[in-house]
């Protein structure tokens, strides 16, 4: 009898402290996707930034950069007092000039007085991972986000919270989405963590979606896509494509196509062409120096035709020349670092303020 | 006759433009290294960070990370129209947080009117590596420096010149180093490059040598560090420990013996404890911001013992609170990116200059 009245007694506590301190795991039922303007039901995946349709209309390269999750994020609002995530990636890539945690890692931000609040990275060890990334906090609601990997896709994604602790998705963001159309760059090559793409730097600081269509080494100023966002109810396009357009050519034949082929669906929004960015090497490197200027003459040529045609709320934003800045913000005189891309994003920023983009 | 003759006419040629295109290749006789305050004579590898004869009295992790080259350079001047390099790492090793340019890459900068501008980035892709790092520049005589890689070491590196250009030792420095003893984050976890680990950083932006003494995981106040720092004719110290003491105990038990140390052979040079950094994990974990707490208040209580007893040219600085912040400067909450560590020279600079301390 002793022994069944202690099993008794201390059997329900062993259980319930065990039951807390299990985490309960929840997924894309319990929080909203962002960053994306293609409904769930018409992509493979929800992490996924091309509809399934389009596998058969973009080059391969697209397509297959399309099922990075760059600019996209989950948002859910939580009283847990800690924060882990389960997350499973679909290549499980790397690269020399990016760290993991940019490449294919998650990064919690949670909203503090109405700005979103940096909080910690989820570092991924392989294709299936798991991370606490915040812990011992107070338990009331709170609004928190994930942004994605850059430059892989997301099989699965999971939050997990304090068992006794409930979780909800966020509300949506009602304002109109901006929709960036460009390279590596725009994809957030290479941020140390996604968080700090400039597409999303810029969904922080302005508080709405953005859409990020950036495809490394491939976006080239090509129909399919243009299409694709000209059905986009978009506040405004961002094109910065010059990268990846290898010669003045293409960007001559290009520009104004890409233009048409955005107006048929949105014959309104602000479309904003951004001139190459400059490379320290143009310092030093005189080819460079040359190439660069005959890219953006091209393209400054294009927006003036557009113009002289009667074009409307369509613009042309000079990024800060090799001049006016210290040169530090590549890790390869190239792709953006954190710091390129918060300065770049501020830039951003600030120009489409003054050209009354942002009201 | 004929063939012996067009043989004699053509061969020179090609003989010349043979040679015209075969780069040379020249090592440590042809520039100088920075950033070390142990003759290379004393050391096993002049790119070491110890001197041999520590092997037996550090611990070691610590001889191990010392092997790395965190915060050497090389300098020279050349008027070759490009500059390759090749340089053999001592690990290969990789993060999940820093990317592999940061850990073992090499980061060239040029003399641009007395400011150093940064060019490109060797991207390294295994033990040996080789990269055209600038190419297609007028052919003038310019002072040319090379940080060297964070977390890994150099086993060799040579300087790739036009065989019709020539390669010469850069001047010495004249002006005394500051001498940096510290965590991972002091050694430059996580800059995406070696210049903008914020010694580096610091060392350009005021033109002088900064010698790192960074181990991380491994900056802990000990004795041997102090006793090696304590003979160099420093300009100044700057002690970064506080992440890597673990508890207020060790900070209490180990900041009077450090720079007691310092002192025996060093009576003046000034010493800057920094408190610890602000993780933005504290924002919301309060058991994070209680230990941050207690370890800033230990720091300060030695700090006030020291100046109650009279210990003179002693400094203590506040890292900014984690509301002065947006936070961003982390690639998880704890290593500096780009971002953060030039936002902590900045702030340093300033801390120091407001200081009187760096005329």
């Amino acid at each position: 009898m002793k022994y069944f009245l202690s099993v008794f007694l201390f059997t329900p506590a062993v259980l319930f402290s065990q039951i807390n301190k299990e985490t309960f795991y929840y997924g894309k039922d319990y929080f909203i996707i962002e960053g994306t303007i293609i409904p769930a039901s018409e992509k493979e995946s929800p992490y996924d930034r091309l509809p399934a349709s389009y596998k058969d209309i973009v080059r391969k390269p697209v397509w297959d950069l399309s099922k990075s999750s760059a600019g996209l994020a989950i948002r859910f609002v939580t009283d847990s007092p800690y924060i882990k995530v389960k997350w499973e990636v679909l290549n499980n890539s790397s690269m020399n000039h990016m760290p993991d945690t940019g490449i294919k890692g998650v990064d919690l931000y949670y909203k503090n007085n109405n700005e979103w609040q940096y909080i910690n990275t989820g570092r991924p060890k392989g294709f299936k991972n798991q991370y606490t990334l915040i812990e011992n906090m107070s338990k009331e609601m709170k609004e928190f986000k994930i942004f994605l990997p850059l430059y892989d896709g997301v099989k699965n994604i999971e939050i997990g919270i304090d068992p006794l602790s409930s979780i909800e998705k966020a509300k949506k963001n009602k304002k109109q989405p901006i929709v960036f159309y460009g390279t590596s760059i725009t994809q957030g090559g290479c941020a140390s963590r996604p968080g700090m793409a400039h597409t999303n730097i810029i969904s922080r600081k302005l508080d709405l979606d953005v859409v990020n269509f950036g495809f490394s080494g491939n976006g080239r100023m090509e129909q399919p896509i243009a299409e694709l966002i000209s059905n986009a109810d978009a506040k405004l396009y961002i094109i910065e494509c010059l990268p990846n357009m290898i010669s003045p050519e293409n960007i001559t034949k290009r520009t104004i196509p890409l233009v048409n082929t955005i107006r048929k669906n949105n014959p309104t929004a602000p479309i904003v062409l951004i001139d190459l960015f400059k490379t320290p090497k143009s310092i030093l490197n005189d080819n460079s120096k040359r190439k660069s200027k005959a890219m953006d003459d091209a393209l400054k040529t294009e927006f003036e035709k557009m113009i002289g045609l009667g074009y409307k709320n369509l613009y042309y934003v000079e990024t800060p020349k090799i001049i006016d800045s210290d040169n530090e913000g590549t890790v390869d005189a190239i792709h953006f670092t954190d710091l390129g891309f918060l300065r770049y994003a501020d830039f951003l920023i600030d120009s489409l303020s003054k050209l009354d983009l942002l009201d």
